[in-house]
Parts: C-alpha cells; sequence; structure tokens
C-alpha cells in the first residue's frame, strides 16, 4: 500500500519540470570541452545581442565567494579561474525558449589554456602531479563532516582510518595471507527524473523549486552564497523521480539562482540526457585488501587500502570515504585492521554519494574477498561467514550502537532460500554476500509539526522528500498509528522550507527512523496537549485523561478529537499543533543503526560468451519493524535491481576525462526483462531499529550485497575468481579463458568441485 | 513602512486570478433573471453538446446536502428547487475558454415560474407574504452565532435585542422625547480585485485557491459539503485585492468545487464586472429611534427598532443584526434602552458582513439624533456627546470589556482639529461623530507557529490573509520585536490550510489584536525553548539562561540563537518551533476591545445644487498601540474614504428586486479626487488593547464616524435634518428645497444659527 501510487501511475503527479512558473524562461549550459584548462577569457557579447536571449551568465557575475560543496567549497558556481572536468559548466543563458537559448550557448566564446589532465587516481596521486584545489575550506554543513584529513597539496582530499588492534601483528599471526585486488567502475545514478531547477527571485528573497532531496542545505547553501537570511530563501521540493543520491544537497541550484538573479526573471533549467551524466557518479574504488586468516576461515587480520576516485570536486566523497574506512570490514570480527580509504581528486565528473554510499564498492572486496578465502581453504563461503559473523548485542564498531539484528538467522534463511547445498546443473552456481552498511547518519535532525484540525483530521508537515521511497505514506502512517485516525484523514504538507520545520536530508535510508521519531513525538505532543484540553473543559485532572485511538476518556467520560478541540477553543474551530525534535543532544551518542541485509544469488554461466542470467535472486533484509511491508519490499526490490545494473553491465567508459558512453544511448540501466526468473524479497523484523516501534531504513542495504553476491555466484560457477566489476560478457569471457588456459598451462590449480556449490 | 508595497506597486504580487494552474479551464454561471421563482426544468443538453465545454454543472450534480452560509445553511451552491433574487446561480459551465463557456451559459434553457417577489422590507414582513426559508438549519459554523431567534414562519431570520433598564419608564421620565427615522441604502463592498477561486481535485481530495478572507472556515464548509476531512481540503489564499467583509466565509468556492469535480479538471471561476454586484451587499437599514432627553441633553431612554434588509440568503445577516444590538447606543450612558433588530429575508441580493458590521448603519441613526436633540435643545452637539460619553473604565455594554481608552480626549481633540467652534463662511458646517464599535470578537481563535532557523532568522506561520491591511507586515514586526531579530530576516509563510495553523477570519479588526498575540506566543514560545536549549548546551539551570534581542546569555556566557540552535541540534542545522494558540478557555470572558474613533468634518453645500464638498475631514482614532503608525493611518484613511463614498453617493438601487445599477459603468467609489483637501488621520495610543503591547485593530472604526460626521456638517451648514443617506445633489437639494418651503409656511420654526457652528 502506497498512497501516492495513484498520483503516479496516472500521471497525476508534478514533477519540478511540470510546474508552471509564469514569465519562467529557459537556462541552457555552457560547459567545458576540456578536463582541465585555465579560462582566458569569456566573451558572451555575441550570445548576450542574440534576440531572445534575457541574461548571459559569467564568472563575472558571481557572488563574492561563488564556491559550495559538501564536504569542501571547492565547486564554483560556473568555473571561474580554470575548468576541471569536460561538462564542468562555465556560463549559462537564459532566453525566451530553448532553442534561441541552445543558439545563445553556441556563440559564447570561452578561451582556454589546456592544462595537463589528471584521469585516473593513479595520474593524481603520481609525484609531481598538478594540484586540482590549491586550498581547501571545509564546507562545515555537518557537524560530522568535522573530520577531515586532506594530504596537503596533494589531490587528495581526505584520508579516511579505520584501525583496531595491531594489523601487522594480526598478519604475522594468521596461518595464512592473502593479497587480493577488486576495482568498482564509475557508475551513474541514473534516475528516471532528470535534475530539474526553477528559480525565482521574488521581493527581497528567492523561490526555488527543486528536485532535490536536500531542500533545507540548499536552503543553506543559497543563503550563504547569496547573502540572504535562510527566511528569504525558500526551496520547495515536489515530487522527486528518483534521486538515489544524485539529488542530494546544491547541485544546480546555486546556477540557477545565479542566472535568475542576472535574468530579473525566474528561469527554468533542466538537465537533458546527456548533461545528467555530467553532474554526478558513484565513485570508482579501487580496493587492495590483505587478508590473514586461521586456517579454519577465522578472520584474524586485514588491512585495506583503497582509493575512491571523487573527480573533480568533492561533493559527498570524504564522507563516502569516512563510510568505506567503517563498513570495509563487513559484519565480520576481525581482531586486527587497519583501513585508510583515500578520496582523490581527478579531472572527471564529480563522484558523490549514491545509495548505499561506498557500501557496495566495499562489500564487492570484502564479501568476494570471504568466498576467495573459502574456496582457497577449501571451506563453504557460508561456513566462514558464519564462523566470522558478529551477533545480536555484540560490538561491531567502537562507537557504534552494537549489532542491532541477528546477522546469522538471515544468513541461513537467504542460504536456505536460495537452496543452499542443493545439486545444480553444470553452468550454475550459487553465491551469497552480506549487505553490511550502517543507516540514518550518526548525528542526525529532523524536525516535524503534526496538526490535528477541528474535526479531528491531521495534517504531517514534514522536510522529507517523496523520492518514490514511500516517504508521503510512511510517515502518514506513523500519524495514523500514533493518533488512532484513518489514515485517509492523514495528509502530509509538502516539502517547503517556508512551511514546513526543517529536515536534515532524504538520504542514508533516514526518513522512517529519523524524521519517523520527530513525526511520532509531535503525534504524542499533540496527545499531551489533548489531555490538557480536556482535563481543562473537563475540570479534571490530567493525569486522569487518557487520549488515543480517535477519542479522549476520564472516568466515564468520552470525547471525540473535534469535540475536544472545540471545548478548548470554545468552538468548533482551532487546532493542536504538535511539534517533534530528533537531534544530537550534547553528549549523546551515536543514533545510527545496521541496515543489515544478506543477497544470495543463482547464475547460469554461458560458457560460449560469458553471458551471466541471473536465475534466481533471494534479498533478507531486516527492517527492524516494517512499517509498510510494500514499501520495505518495494525499496529493497529497487535497490536489489539496481545492484544486478552495476553487477552485470554499468560501467561509465572514460577515456583521458572524456567520458565515452555519456548518454542514454550508450548507457543502459536495468530493464523488467534484467530482473530474475525469481525474485524474493524477504523483510524480517528483527525490532532492534532505533526507529518508530523498532524501525530501520531499508532504502539501501538491499543494493551492497547484489555484486558480490552474484560475482561469489559466478565463481561457483565458472571457478573463476573474478575482482573486477561488472560482470560482462565481454570480460567474463576474457577470464574465463584466461582461467582456462592458465589451467591447461597449470598455473592454477583447478579446485575440485566443492560440495556446497551443490 | 509596508514590507508588501513594492511587491504591490510593481505587479510583481499574484492575486488568485494570475496564478497558473496547469489544465484550468474557464467557468462561468447562469444567473436567474427572477427575482423569486421556481425551478421548473433546467435542460443543459444543447450547452453540454456545443465543442469545447467540459462539463455543465446542475442541482441534479450537488451533494446530497448543498447548502452552506454563516449563520443558517440557506443557500445552495446552485439553486435547487427555487431562487430567489435576480443573479442567483442556477447552472454553471467549465469550458476550455471564458468565450466558450459564455456560449454555452446561452444554451442553457431553464424554466422558471415566477413566484411573488419581496423587493422590501415592508413586502417581505406584511402579513401574509410568502416565506422565502421555510426552515432554517443553523450552520454553529461558530460558538458565538448560538443565539439565532428567528421568528417562525416569516422572513424574519432573526431578531436581535439589547436591553437595559425600563425602557418604557425611562421614555415617561424623560423631559423631552423625540423619534426619528433612518434610512441608509445598501451599498456595494467593491474591492478592486473580483472574487475568484480556482478549484482543483487532486487524489482524494481537493486544492482551492481563493481571494478569500476566510481560508479555514471556508475548508471547514467544503469539507463537511463534500464530505472530506479538513485535512484533505487544502484552501490557499493569496494576496487578497481588498476584502472588506465581502470576502469573508464561503462564496463561490462551494460552486467552483461541484463544478471542477463534475470537470474532472481544474476551474477557474473570475466574477466580471457585473457579477459582484450580485455576490453580496451591505445591509440596508431602517432604524426608527425613540429618545427621552433632559432639557441639559442628558439622555434617559432610547427605544431602536431597526430592520436589516439581508437579501435572499442570510449570510451573516444575523450576526450584523447582533451587532447593530450592541452598538445601537454608541458610547453614550442610556439607563433605559431598549434595541430590537430584524433581520428581514427579502427577493435581493443577500447582504452580509461589510467593513463596520452594523456600526454605520446605526451610526448614522445615533449620531445624526444626538445632533437633531442637540438642535432642538438649543445645545451644542459637542457638549451634548461629552456630556453622555462614558468615560475610560466605565462599562459600556454588560458582558463586555469596560471602556478602554479615553472617549472624551479623542472627542476634544477631534473638535480642536476640525476648529470647533471657529467662525465658518456661510454654507459651511461643522460636524462630529463618534465612531464606536467593538472589535475583534467576543470568542476568537487564532494559532500561529514561529519557526526560529539555524541562522538565527525567524519565519512566521499565520493563517491571516493580507487583504491589504499590512498583515504581511505587522505580523512579521511582532515577531522581530520579540525574538530581536531584524524585520528583514523575519518572513512570512503565507496563507494556506495545509501548511499554516487554523486562523478564524481575517475580519473584525481583529488580526493586530488576536493573530498578533498568537504570533507573540509562539515567538515567546521560542524563546522559551531556546532557552532550555542553551541551559542544556551549557549544563547550568534553565532559571539563569536569559533570550532576548538576537542571543542568549547566562553570567558571562553569550551566544546568539544560530549558535544555540547548532548546540541543541548537534550541527548547524534544525530549527526552533514556537507555537500560540489564542482561543476562548472554558469560562472565560469576552475577548473584544472598543474600536473608537471620532469623525470631524467641514463640508460646504453649494445651495443651488444640493451638492456637499468635504472641505475638511478629520479621524481621531485609538489604536491602543500603534505597532505600526503607517499601516494604522492608512487603515483608517482608508475607511474614511471609504465611508464618504456611503455618505456622498453610493447606494445599490432596486426596482422590484431587480438592481438598476449593478455594475462598474453605474456605480463607483470614491476617487483620489474625493479625498478632501484637508484630510488628518490622528492615531492615538491609549494603550489598553487586549492585543500585543496594548494594542487594537483599527481597520474598520474609522468607516463608522463618517456618514454622520458629514451629515452633521450638512445640517450645521444647511439646517436641514438630514436622515437618509447618501447625500447626493438631488437628495440633498430636494430636502433643502422642502425645508425652505416648510420654514417659508411656518411648519418648522427655523432655528437661530447657534454660536457652536461658528
Amino acid at each position: 500500500m502506497r498512497l501516492d501510487a495513484e498520483h503516479k501511475v496516472t500521471g497525476a503527479a508534478r514533477f519540478t519540470a511540470d510546474l508552471p512558473v509564469p514569465e519562467a524562461i529557459a537556462a541552457r549550459v555552457v560547459r567545458s570541452p576540456y578536463p582541465h584548462a585555465r579560462v582566458v577569457r569569456v566573451d558572451v557579447s555575441r550570445a548576450a545581442a542574440l534576440p531572445g536571449v534575457v541574461a548571459v551568465l559569467t564568472r563575472d557575475d558571481l557572488p563574492p565567494a561563488p564556491y559550495f560543496g559538501v564536504a569542501y567549497r571547492d565547486q564554483p558556481i560556473v568555473a571561474t579561474d580554470r575548468v576541471r572536468f569536460v561538462g564542468e559548466p562555465v556560463s549559462a543563458v537564459a532566453a525566451v525558449d530553448t532553442p534561441t537559448a541552445d543558439a545563445a550557448c553556441q556563440l559564447i566564446d570561452v578561451e582556454y589554456r589546456p592544462l595537463p589532465d589528471l584521469p585516473t587516481v593513479e595520474a593524481a596521486i603520481a609525484p609531481g602531479a598538478p594540484v586540482l584545489h590549491e586550498t581547501l575550506e571545509p564546507s562545515g554543513l555537518f557537524g560530522d563532516l568535522g573530520n577531515l584529513s586532506p594530504v596537503p597539496q596533494t589531490n587528495i582530499c581526505h584520508h579516511a582510518q579505520f584501525v583496531q588492534g595491531d594489523v601487522e601483528q594480526g598478519l604475522a599471526e594468521a596461518d595464512l595471507v592473502f593479497e587480493d585486488r577488486f576495482l568498482v567502475p564509475a557508475v551513474a545514478p541514473l534516475p528516471l527524473e532528470p535534475h530539474a531547477v526553477v528559480a525565482h527571485w521574488m521581493g527581497d528573497g528567492v523561490v526555488v523549486w527543486s528536485s532535490t532531496q536536500h531542500p533545507f542545505p540548499v536552503a543553506q547553501d543559497l543563503a550563504r552564497l547569496f547573502g540572504l537570511p535562510l527566511s528569504r530563501v525558500r526551496v520547495i521540493a515536489p515530487p522527486v523521480g528518483g534521486g538515489f543520491g544524485m539529488k542530494a544537497y546544491s547541485k544546480l541550484e546555486p546556477l540557477a539562482v545565479a542566472l535568475a538573479r542576472k535574468a530579473g526573471r525566474p528561469v527554468r533549467l533542466i538537465l537533458d540526457g546527456e548533461e545528467v551524466f555530467q553532474l554526478l557518479t558513484r565513485h570508482a574504488a579501487v580496493c587492495t585488501v590483505k587478508v590473514g586468516v586461521r586456517r579454519d576461515g577465522t578472520l584474524v587480520a586485514r588491512r585495506y587500502t583503497v582509493y575512491l576516485d571523487t573527480g573533480a570536486y568533492a561533493d559527498t566523497g570524504p564522507r563516502v570515504a569516512n563510510k568505506v574506512a567503517l563498513r570495509a570490514l563487513g559484519p565480520y570480527r576481525t581482531p586486527h585492521a587497519r583501513v585508510d580509504v583515500y578520496c582523490v581528486y581527478t579531472t572527471k565528473v564529480p563522484a558523490g554519494s549514491m545509495r548505499g554510499f561506498g557500501g557496495p564498492q566495499v562489500a564487492w572486496a570484502t564479501e568476494r574477498q570471504m568466498d576467495l578465502v573459502a574456496h582457497r581453504l577449501g571451506l563453504d563461503p557460508l561456513e566462514v561467514r558464519r564462523r566470522n559473523v558478529v551477533r545480536r548485542g555484540e560490538v561491531v564498531r567502537p562507537g557504534k550502537p552494537p549489532m542491532d539484528c541477528e546477522p546469522l538467522e538471515m544468513l541461513e534463511r537467504a542460504a536456505d532460500l536460495i537452496g543452499w547445498g542443493k545439486p545444480l546443473p553444470r553452468g550454475r552456481g550459487r553465491g551469497l554476500a552480506f549487505g553490511f552498511k550502517d543507516g540514518g547518519g550518526s548525528r542526525t535532525v529532523s524536525t516535524a509539526v503534526v496538526r490535528l484540525h477541528a474535526d479531528g483530521s491531521a495534517t504531517v508537515s514534514s522536510g522529507s522528500v517523496e523520492i518514490g521511497q514511500g516517504a508521503s505514506t510512511i510517515l502518514r502512517q506513523i500519524v495514523s498509528l500514533e493518533l488512532g485516525v484513518p489514515l485517509q484523514q492523514v495528509t502530509l504538507s509538502p516539502p517547503d522550507t517556508a512551511a514546513v520545520p526543517y529536515d536534515q536530508a532524504t538520504s542514508m535510508s533516514r526518513t522512517t527512523v529519523s524524521m519517523g521519531l520527530a513525526v511520532l513525538e509531535a503525534a504524542r505532543d499533540v496527545l499531551a496537549q489533548v489531555r490538557e484540553f480536556a482535563a481543562e473543559w473537563w475540570g479534571v485532572p490530567v493525569e486522569t485523561v487518557e487520549a488515543g485511538g480517535g477519542e479522549v476518556r476520564a472516568g466515564a467520560r468520552r470525547a471525540t478529537y473535534a469535540e475536544v478541540v472545540a471545548g478548548a477553543f470554545g468552538m468548533p474551530a482551532g487546532e493542536v499543533i504538535g511539534r517533534g525534535y530528533v537531534r544530537t543532544r550534547p553528549g549523546e551518542h551515536d543514533r545510527s543503526f545496521w541496515e543489515m541485509g544478506v543477497g544470495a544469488a543463482e547464475v547460469e554461466v554461458d560458457p560460449e560468451t560469458g553471458a551471466v542470467r541471473v536465475v534466481r535472486y533471494v534479498s533478507v533484509v531486516d527492517a527492524g519493524k516494517a512499517i509498510n511491508r510494500d514499501l520495505c519490499e518495494g525499496q529493497d526490490e529497487g535497490a536489489a535491481v539496481q545492484g544486478l545494473g552495476h553487477a552485470l553491465f554499468e560501467a561509465l567508459r572514460f577515456e583521458g576525462g572524456h567520458l565515452l558512453n555519456g548518454s542514454l544511448l550508450e548507457y543502459r540501466v536495468p530493464l523488467a526483462e534484467d530482473v530474475p526468473e525469481e525474485f524474493r524479497s524477504e523483510v524480517v523484523e528483527h525490532g532492534g531499529g532505533p526507529g518508530p516501534y523498532g524501525a530501520k531504513g531499508v532504502a539501501e542495504g538491499g543494493i551492497v550485497a547484489v555484486a558480490p553476491a552474484v560475482g561469489n555466484a559466478v565463481q561457483a560457477a565458472t571457478g573463476v575468481a573474478v575482482t573486477e566489476l561488472p560482470l560482462t560478457p565481454e570480460n567474463l569471457w576474457r577470464m574465463m579463458r584466461a582461467r582456462a588456459a592458465q589451467t591447461r598451462h597449470g598455473t592454477v590449480e583447478a579446485p575440485p568441485r566443492p560440495q556446497w556449490c551443490g
């Protein structure tokens, strides 16, 4: 059950690009053709003279400090002194229509002086490489980003670390040590709806409609950039047609606002099918992992070295690096460990947050390596996982909450469902992997208002954006449950910074937990006031009054909410306003949860072509408490299918900083036909979440395990120790051929087909 | 200073008719040509077949109980069994454009069977007159309308009474008794912006944009009519281009919503320049007053009999009648009094609330009679007023607050300013009158939210509508004052029932007082929480923390609001949500105030033509505390100029139920050239208001005194005992001629020109 379904499937929902804004004109962006160059001159005279052109924005029109970014204020609204990636905005045109704006873009003469490009992490960290950002100003956007550790005068904008025990000692003490290197390419988040912004200066403030996941942080950025109080920046977030992190934080909003300011007219900026590839990617990662184990598969020590390619601007890169450091070890006990993650600038499209936030990249390494180790030891990967996985209540990471669900139980359930150990025909194999990540953010801020109307119906005011995840349903459910008011009588006030209270973000699988708690608190605040009002009205002590289930009771007295409101306000009028704050109080500990899942795949690999068919896929995720099972399953299924794309075919291909497949003609995401024939999401409820009724978020977990589960199954099917994504036919065929050659030449001993492969 | 001035004068403000609503189609209304008729048949087949017509609404499309109204649910969305005034909606068309809708209206065949019309109060109360409404269902909209007293099986829908002492005994004991009859015609409220509504059904609810003063009561009506919870009815009130009461409560909204429901498309209904005359008028009144006085001018007894012509539907008529009963005696002590007010249905355009709510009509009687009595006794009208007027602290009406300002001081000031007692050339005269009314409503409900943002700026969420009165400025000022945040950093969330909390009404001069108090309470609630947050952050007792003036202090500690918010939420994020409720608690007494003013006019009357020129006009009003002097003066001046129109030339002329001058070609309101050469509004601050800082509302008071002040001046100038409005040249010329004839024939003794006339 989701309340916005009809709205969406009938086409009644209006997304940002659909909004009618009178006198709005079209904006188009001039983008850099160079991966790295000095911008010598921007001459817009010919463009400005074109009839129909209202304004041309250049670096000369920017506010004094025109830089923004999530970790660092490193990204200019349009390029100032230099460009750092192909597709970087250099100028923008506002004109009466899009063709005119496009034509004007062609008339803008930009003189560039090319600089050496840094197309790879290797090039960027090589000694003597040009430094892309000489100075780095932390954005200070959120408190938990305070731990930025750039390596000065390099392109390493952040070095994240996780250390426990003594990794060198651990490796020395291990029975066996293996080292593997795992590669994950950049991929495109590609929501169905392109990023769209309408910016409209009104009076002495600005109104922005944006397909954003973060209306409040965007408002904070715009306020700072344009010297406005927050109260004069209004960011409205219509329903978003998929975000996946790509629409997190400021993206096009500063440019649209600057252009609208110059134009003196509202402007509408909608990315086309190529530009969405020039906005944000998911970090490519190179993970080298040295693992020391006992012969029985028990982990003793692990040392990770991870490089994340964050492109030309850091965006959330440093936070992704922190998450990789935190999540690298997976849900496995490891007495000695060290994780070093380097977030590196290159001259490519910026990489930022995408569903899973580094989790999928590092899980590819960790969960593949569990299987590699098992293979090498001749053990069942299921058994190796059983042996190492943390149990409920066990400390997972220092300072983080202890494990809040039953990973082992979930593992067994996934194994059961995929038929682990049962016979399989040749060419097929099964794989298992944990999806392990923290969710919700260590610090979290959500605020909410619940209004109980004079007729007993209610409205929730929340800054959470409906990005397809079902926020607009779940928050109403919580109010309905708390007040005992039918769901159809509870509505949601749409996200609008002028009208609803602050929310930090619609990301990090946090909405049900963090906003859910704020809404819950607000609903309970309503009930507390209803009790007080009834006590006043009836002249009884408030302690004797109960409220809930749609009514108020004291002794033999009964009244509906509507009657109590009328009694309190002296007429059938008024309303009760409840507020809820979720915040991290001074000294309060980490508020995150463990977003746990297990993926299990059965694949069939065509020995001739290397084509992988995922015959069955099972995802077991813990929702803590599934307030809305349909939504949990929908999120989990969507995440798993998205993960299949990353496992099987998605990769952005760059050549010297130039993106080769940056269009919807050349890059595809999973289609309905890519969904496995047998596809099952099993949502379990272990009740340990910090959210309402023990709920957790489940928005991202389902993606994490997919690639390694499929990769593990591919190894089981083929014997090929795949370490690089995606598992395209071509890639796999090459690896199968190489392995066959090695086996023939005796380089690798072909292991006996183990019993656990079925 | 008003913050929306630039927005308005540059044309940037968007009114309801300007709003872009995609796919909205045009609505036009078919109206009755008969003042009273049975509707036999409505055949829309030809209209429905016209290309471009999307829907035709008839009585068959209405919800089961299709009646609405402020006092009674007596008005159908479109006529059901009969029509009761010329212009009553009978059907409506939604079509692709207005010309098509108009053409379709012409094709709707309505068969009427005419019934006897009741064009006057006399006809309506005559024995055997047909009863226009056989049954009357009280709307119960607000608690204080509970005292409805219809006279069964008559056209008197309400009989309001005020009694003190024993009026017959008082009249018997008086030295002299006079009886006079005063006539006030119906006038048109005529705001610049016509009434406009856009209705849009979305999902299982409806969104309505309306040029309304009452978004919340309209939502309540729509919820009831269409069987929706309040939370699914969203009424948005864009800036309103003048309301004056005409846009109070539901007007066109039910029709637009019903039509949109049938059309399955948003519809836009905008009244044209004739239709605005068919929506609402101000009650015509006939007041007969018998007054008993002592020879020194002291009032002993007064008996009022007032008939209000409320037209075909009661609208606010009964409440206007209650106000007439309450206000009739003016601010004068009268030991024995009885006021009977009859609100009478006729077959004319409904009459409802307009600026002053019965106050202007009855003040014409009361304040003119004070002068008539003074003339008859040979006394100075100023002295007669001095002798009778209540003083501060004195009981004015039982159960109401005592007098909360200094009427005598205001009277003297107005007299001084108009030059009372100074010589005047022939043909000129001066007049004084009290403007006396209660304001704010005896019961009142406003709720508000104030949000303190993470940067220390603030947003007010209020349901008060900006109708030109300056609500959007004053509410921000109150927050700015309370928090000590610069005014430019305080913004206002626009009225939208989905987004801002409940407000009862933008009327009754109540916004600064009632919403002002709610906003003040919300701002103080913010400060209280800021103190708590700071105490928690600093680890000090909350009692030691002070907040205000933009900062928070405890001992030597200092922090900005922004710092405290960041401290409380653990990052530079979050916000503090303050709420304020203004309500009438169980058992709580009357919350109104006295909206007092004095008008003083100097006129010159052309003896040849009867043309009255208002040479000087002075209005002295008590604002209690003028939070914004410009706004107070603006309201007072606007009210006075509107009152001049009613004094000098405005009147709706009916003939047998047909309005003869119902268009902007035939009916005019005051222009800039009608403003007196010397025109002064003096706002005094007697500090006795119940609003913030002692404030009162001043929106209506200025209109009440105008007509009698001018009428009194006209009598002083001409000796003519004018009792009927308006004082057009033609009317006055006739009266002057009649008086001259009477004087010649000795019927009337020409009084000596008294000394106080100057």
